[in-house]
This record gives C-alpha cells, sequence and structure tokens, in this order.
C-alpha cells in the first residue's frame, strides 16, 4: 500500500472526487499512476476537498500489485502529473485515509485591502472592509469544543457533533484544527468570523447561532479559492 | 494630469507595453480609460515590464482633456479592467513617469524544495536544490555600487553604468534597489546569485564577471514569473 503527500491548485478542478462534469485531481492522479506503472488503481483521499480548493497536504492511499519503490513513485508522478499537482512524499505504509484519521488543520487565506492583490486573486477571499482581529478572536473561542455544528453545515449529516482544537486568526489567514468537518463547514466557519470581524454579526449571537442549528442564522459560506487543506494528522504508530 | 499606483498579474500578458502579438496592461488599460471616460488617451509607465513580469507599484502617468475626480477614475477602471489588473491609488498630479524616476525596487521570488508549490509555480521561480545565503549575500555586496552592468544586459546599452543600492536575499526572495536597470538586468543578477548559492558560480567570479562586461560569463536569466516591480521612486516635492 503506497502513502503520497501531495500538493494542489485547485483553480482548474472540480475537487478532489473523479466526476463527468470535468477534471478531479483523483482523475488525474489515477491518470499518472497508470502512466507509470500500467497499473490500475484508484486513489483514496483523507478529505475530498471541493471544486476551486487547494492543498498543501493532503493525504492518499492506492494498492499496487507490484511493488514499487516510492521515491520511483514520486519521480515519476512528478514527471508525468500537470505542474498544479505536486507528489511532496510518498512512502510503503498500511492506513486508511480517512477512518484513521484523527484529525485536520485547514487554513484559508484572506487579502484585505481596497484593490484586490492580483496575484492572490485565486488564492485568497478579497475582504474590502478592515477585519477587527478581537471579535474574531473572541468568537472563534466560542466555536472551540465539542460541539453540534448543524448550523454551519450545508447538509444534513448523521453524525452533527464535532471538535474543533483550535481557530487562529493572524490577520492574514484563519488556521482550523478539528477532529472532522461537516460539509462546507470551514468555510461557513470562515463567512461566520468575518461577519463578526466587520461588525455583521455581534460576538453574543455566535453562541446563540450554534445553539439554532439553524444554517441561515449563520454567516455567508466563504469561497472555495480562499481554503487550502493543510495537513492531516495520523496517530503516531 | 493623473497618476495611478497599479499592480498586476503579468501571467496572461506580453508585458507593459502595447504590441500586436496579444494582450498587454498598456492597451488593456487604454480600453478601460476608454470605456469609463469616452476619452483616448495613451498611458505611459515607469517601467516597460517584460512578458509575465507582476507588478505590486507600477506607477501609470496620463492625460484627459475633461477635469476627473481621481476617486471616480480608480473606483471606474477597477469596475471594468480584468481582476488581474487592479488600480490601488490615483492622484491628479504633474510629473514624468520615467524621466522623474530617482529609483525602483525589484523583488524576486524563489520556490525552493523539491516539490513546486503548486500555488506558487506562476509567481516564483522553482529552485529545487538548497540555496546557500552567506555565498550570496557576499556575491550580492560586490554587485551593490555604480558600475559597468554590461555582463548582465541581455542587449547593448548607450550608458550600460548604474547604481545598485541594496540587494537582499532572505531566503525567500531578493529585494534589489537601483537607480536605473538594463535590459532583463535584474533577471540576470538573480540567475547568477543563485548560481553562486548553490556554488555553480565562486563568490571570486561575480567580480571578475562584472569585469568581463561579457554576459556569457554571468548565470542564466531567470524566469519572468518570478519578478514583481515592488514599487517606483520619485523625489519628495
Amino acid at each position: 500500500m503506497l502513502k503520497l503527500i501531495i500538493a494542489y491548485d485547485g483553480t482548474h478542478y472540480f475537487g478532489w472526487q473523479k466526476t463527468k462534469a470535468g477534471p478531479s485531481i483523483q482523475e488525474e492522479l489515477e491518470k499518472a499512476i497508470w502512466q507509470i506503472t500500467r497499473e490500475r488503481a484508484l486513489p483514496e483521499a483523507a478529505s475530498r476537498t471541493d471544486r476551486g480548493v487547494h492543498a498543501e497536504g493532503q493525504v492518499v492511499q492506492f494498492r499496487l500489485t507490484q511493488e514499487w519503490d516510492p521515491q520511483k513513485i514520486k519521480g515519476g508522478l512528478n514527471a508525468v502529473l500537470p505542474k498544479d499537482i505536486r507528489v511532496k512524499a510518498a512512502a510503503r505504509q498500511n492506513f486508511h485515509p480517512t477512518l484513521d484519521a484523527i484529525g485536520k488543520e485547514y487554513r484559508y487565506q484572506i487579502c484585505l485591502g481596497e484593490a484586490q492583490d492580483p496575484t492572490r486573486r485565486l488564492y485568497s477571499w478579497h475582504c474590502r472592509y478592515p477585519l477587527d482581529g478581537d471579535p474574531i478572536r473572541e468568537a472563534a473561542s466560542r466555536l472551540v469544543g465539542t460541539h453540534d455544528f448543524t448550523a454551519f453545515a450545508n447538509e444534513r449529516e448523521k453524525d452533527p457533533i464535532c471538535t474543533l482544537q483550535s481557530i487562529e486568526w493572524n490577520g492574514q489567514f484563519f488556521r482550523i484544527q478539528g477532529n472532522r468537518f461537516l460539509y462546507k463547514m470551514v468555510r461557513n466557519l470562515v463567512g461566520t468570523l468575518v461577519y463578526v470581524g466587520c461588525g455583521k454579526i455581534g460576538i453574543e449571537s455566535v453562541g446563540e447561532i450554534l445553539a439554532s442549528k439553524d444554517r441561515k442564522r449563520a454567516g455567508v459560506t466563504a469561497p472555495a479559492h480562499g481554503l487550502y487543506l493543510h495537513q492531516v494528522f495520523y496517530p503516531l504508530k
């Protein structure tokens, strides 16, 4: 079984998962694996990132019938993959990419200022108005912990209970660590915190929104292109 | 007379200057000025950046026959310009964008590591091997000052004497300030310093290269997509 750490620029992809709608990371990887090994393998990822979302540390697993040197797989894949998908590391390891994961870190980039930085337009959310850091951090502290995050999910989910270990805002990007995330949850958290930062939502409301379990109460869903899957955590063996 | 500070992502342009070969920043700006003012104006820039080069602080000048509020010009231009060109500031000012400039700062972004960061592939030069900072800084100090930079120019120039105030390397990007620059000079300086950083050119050779006035002695021309025109300096009035 092979494990890859990959990074990608999600701009031109319809997300991780293979779809008839357009190109996907999974399909590019499947094609590249075939090109270098002549084996059919379906790579599985730790996180099924949405259309337009980027990754710095996506974890991928797949099986080959022959024994391959992971370093040769890495070099071979980087030679044939499009430049917007890169293999950062490869190793032989038995694990399940989703079931074994104990947590993930997402980052969400914000571009402040009246005019958007043109070289960051595909990699950050442009917020035209200044964001007040203290209310954002205060609101974030009320979201950290174990809660029912239904109000921040764009789909009904069987188990809406998640634990957020931390939400940090450093004036440039959000850093969000949690054990698991509901559909579009990170983008809904960021949209809500940005609304807090520009005074559209009061700090006090954040607890009420969480308790309401009502998606309509929370802020906007932040756009996909500011979001990065930064890292996936697995237990030490 | 109007002065603009503009930023652009040079990826999709054939450089600042209007050309029949393809889209240019100058032409996009000319079209946008026409759209909002119905006046024909040919904008002139402080630096005619090459194809693929980016700008964070390009300075542009143009004349309109009617009196326009600079803030309305800025807002109007940002409404009609493509998203990869942004007007950061606009003011009424009488000046000549090139003749009055007393200096410029360029920055050159490097992406280190075996696998390139995919979201930076259009905005930095990928150097696969580690760069040793001390030799780079020592070599840079020998290039600072007033010299004949013919060895670092891709075209013969009438006046090859330039003064570099500083070349800084912080491990992520080069910061180069000078009173003027010859054709492709910044990219040739960076190519040479990167060669010094990975041991392909010795520190001692840098002075010899400069003295030789021979372009073939210096390092490779670093690619356009790592280069940013950061700022143009004018005397205080």
